[in-house]
């Protein structure tokens, strides 16, 4: 019996296979992207999340090469993890590598990394695997899927994609490319699944731009417009109505200008020199020539908008007659945030238009509608639903049987879950222990949920210590030292201090026996005394110093 | 000169005059709603968030009427706290009065509280106030606005409400008394800007009696339908679909049975009773022939919708063919919690139903279209919009202008800015100090932003302590105690206590002076020590305790 192709999707938190996919065939590997997620709001501390790919630990040597579909940190953001546990070559589109690249260079690996620059419609080859990157539309230009011809058969994976006739940069989806895997036949399809609940199709990058245009013809003093920092599209759009309507443009954000330098060095954006200045020096123009590009989008108070939202930004502040855009969808989890910054900006007397309001976002992601011609244009013999929470997945498997593609041909699988290809089946494979990695401080996995929770209780409740030196003889010498932090105000606290000392005082008198019996005894009795005063339970820990002799005055 | 009206609406968080507002003339003051908000995501630990009605503190018995709109816990949920501090009778229609008869009930105050029943239609007399409760539709039953003639002029407040004309209870929103309001002459308007950012009219609640009917036809297996425990509609929605297509009735969760039985027993609901059966004999019934309500659809993990996810319900588990409809709208803030829900409940084999998939939910507040035609049957001379976020205010500003009003009789205010109405005049006022009280256990306002930010800290660091005894010479005795929370995993804990046991034998053997000069000392250097190593900051605290003699051995 001929070998198999294994498939399997890795990746942190809900969405499957976003982060990277890995395949398998013999005593080669492929990976398809390395990115990042970032933690629910209930992940607490947590910096970063990156894959488990620890499946990969003892076949190192087997991987031939990183494939990275596009420049978003959800498919990019790992490389730095994954590059100190392999030694494989990157493959990128000049942008994506650009982007890479700089995000390497501020990571200081120990080793040398390969990076090599292919374009779509290149044929690479790697092993047993021939990769054909195609071109697809999404939020950030350059971006491919792949075609990847394996011994058995060729896959098809979309990577981030929609259908946009219309893309900033003109260069529409390669349909062609997609027909002619099609005629070859393709064993089985890879599909983002992130829309499969939106009907329709997803409008074009060209919409936000007519609704640019009208914020421009409209705004009568400044407009600042926040996005991601990687929405290139986006910063061609503003940089385009800036030209036409006569205003400055202020690129702010560190992320958001190194990008931007990336993009232009590599002929993706053309902005003219004389176009951008410095956000200092938008006071020195009259308000209707000025736009201002912002991180914050997302309503991080640290990034810039959240900065002019708060009144405080160094150099530049909002006033009455701004038009303050937020050109980008808010991610589930960030909407009080976003809320809130909305609220802080209208109070100081701007105009704000969002998602809600105003045509000034699109998603870079497929609808339904497309997702059912990808299929069709496809025609796989099997079908992976793929980026996505498995929600999206299931909706993405309905609507393929809907369209009548064969339920059996379809796998809804999970992070973790490999799914096994011969020229003529595919099976699935029980789930693989592992699943995402916390990024905290330094640390990489060195906090779990056990840490977590007790994260949660302190959040919840903070804690109360207590130290006490006592003679052994049911005295304490001294008084206790008290520290809380998280539970109440300070002065509220004090009083607690008072009434703990009592406690600790009565309990200490009528203990004998060991330093952790009593400790357990003077916890109990701390805690007891805490919720009855307050109706907290904070953490308490009383640690007890038994001494002969005296304590030194405090 | 004439006395003046005061309008001051209160309240937690983003929302204004959503839970509170107060009509002040001379020395009457009547309130109208005394309700609650919900934590955000990063106010930690919080349980709820009260109006600040210190404004009233001095002024109490001025209070002649405490006045309830409807009986959901943003408008009647601060009762229990308010009335501590207030003696005015509460005034409420019988489901609404229901409802906060348990309320109180539970929450066991220390004197007597008058609760007063009235009807839409009624005419209530409060000193120089007229108070005529208007029927409201809304997503509870027997809502009300009220019209207060006060001695400058009609005010009309709408609370929470949406124009249905095929709401579940058949009693469609009073047009009449409003247009009568209008012909007598209205000063001014308070009206609900919730979805003022919605274009169009909300659909009504018999949309979702159909998005329902369509569940009870397809569903192979049994139903479990998730909402809120106060949507008594959608209750009376699922009873009627489960009497047409022969399914049992079970209602799970305390919250959602009392409000069934409060309402049923004031004729709110009518339930057959063979149609109910406890959720532990579900399992008797053939699968098609059970349909369950439950709470949880905000995706709370211990509500019944949270544990049947997480596999950790006693009496019942989802199984394969199951359909569960998440009939709710996702407050912002909890799209992650519910998102998880849904992906964990359709891992254990069920079919999801959710807002974007299915018609199974609507709101129960007006949108832009509803917005219009009250402002337009209404005629005020002045538009004060309220409930909502002030971006909803804007919204609903910017609207009225769109249809001519005048756009200097509109005040967009915020709570604790109180306006100010003669016969012919508004007046904004400049904002009162305060905001929102924390309730957190039993204590109230005993926690404020520096404690949130202590809670904050903790949470994403965690803490590190030692307690060390010295001999005041240089020497620390015995082994220092450690304990750390929330920091990293066990194992790497113990390796830190060693590091940072040599950390504190260092400065303490180059240390003398005063016990606080050198707990700050190692401090700072066991603070290094972990950042060093672990690239994390948490809270760190060292207490030494000098002692002359010897400590007895742990």
């Amino acid at each position: 019996m001929s070998s198999k192709l294994r498939i399997l999707p890795l990746g942190g938190l809900g969405e499957i296979g976003k982060n990277m996919t890995i395949f398998e065939y013999e005593d080669s590997i492929l990976i398809v992207d390395a990115g990042v997620m970032f933690p629910e709001n209930d992940m607490l501390g947590v910096d970063l999340i990156i894959p488990d790919y620890k499946y990969l630990m003892d076949k190192r040597d087997k991987v031939l090469a990183v494939l990275v579909t596009h420049g978003h940190e959800d498919h990019l953001g790992a490389l730095p993890h994954l590059m100190q546990d392999i030694q494989a070559p990157i493959y990128a589109t000049p942008l994506t590598a650009g982007l890479i690249e700089a995000k390497l260079r501020r990571s200081k690996l120990p080793h040398d990394i390969e990076l090599v620059v292919f374009n779509a419609g290149d044929v690479l080859d790697f092993g047993p695997f021939t990769v054909e990157p195609f071109h697809v539309t999404h939020s950030i230009p350059d971006g491919v899927g792949f075609g990847i011809t394996t011994p058995v058969g060729l896959i098809v994976h979309t990577g981030d994609y929609k259908f946009d006739h219309t893309p900033v940069d003109e260069w529409p989806p390669d349909f062609a490319k997609l027909s002619e895997f099609s005629m070859r036949g393709v064993l089985a399809l890879l599909a983002d699944s992130t829309n499969a609940d939106r009907p329709g199709w997803t409008p074009s990058e060209k919409i936000v731009g007519e609704g640019l245009e009208k914020v421009f013809q409209e705004a009568p003093g400044r407009i600042i417009i926040a996005t991601f920092a990687s929405l290139i599209s986006r910063i061609h759009l503003v940089a385009d109505a800036a030209v036409k309507y006569g205003r400055r443009l202020a690129i702010t954000g560190r992320s958001m200008r190194d990008n931007t330098k990336i993009a232009s060095k590599l002929g993706y954006l053309d902005i003219p020199d004389d176009l951008l200045i410095d956000i200092s020096e938008a006071d020195n123009y009259p308000a209707n020539q000025v736009v201002i590009m912002a991180t914050g989008a997302q309503g991080e108070p640290s990034a810039v908008l959240g900065r002019l939202a708060r009144g405080r930004h160094q150099r530049f502040s909002i006033k009455e007659g701004d038009t303050v855009v937020f050109s980008a969808h808010t991610i589930p989890g960030n909407e009080e945030m976003v809320h809130r910054t909305i609220n802080q900006l209208f109070q100081r007397g701007a105009n704000v238009l969002y998602e809600q309001v105003a045509d000034v976002h699109v998603s870079g992601h497929a609808s339904q509608e497309e997702m059912k011609l990808l299929i069709n244009l496809v025609r796989p013999q099997f079908l992976i639903p793929v980026h996505g929470e498995l929600r999206h997945l299931r909706q993405h498997a309905k609507l393929a049987k809907e369209i009548g593609f064969p339920e059996n041909n379809i796998a809804v699988i999970e992070n973790g879950t490999p799914v096994e290809l011969d020229e003529i089946s595919m099976t699935v494979l029980p789930r693989l222990p592992g699943g995402y990695v916390f990024v905290d401080g330094s640390g990489v996995g060195d906090i779990g949920w056990p840490v977590m929770r007790e994260r949660e209780k302190l959040a919840n409740n903070g804690f109360f210590m207590a130290v006490a030196v006592t003679n052994g003889q049911g005295n304490v010498l001294g008084k206790p030292n008290f520290v809380t932090q998280g539970m109440v105000d300070r002065k509220e606290a004090e009083e607690l201090f008072i009434g703990a000392e009592d406690t600790i005082a009565r309990v200490v008198k009528n203990s004998v026996g060991a330093k952790e019996k009593i400790e357990n005894r003077l916890e109990d009795a701390v805690s007891r005394y805490l919720y009855a005063e307050t109706g907290k339970r904070p953490f308490v820990r009383i640690i007890v110093n038994q001494v002969i002799g005296e304590p030194v005055a405090a």
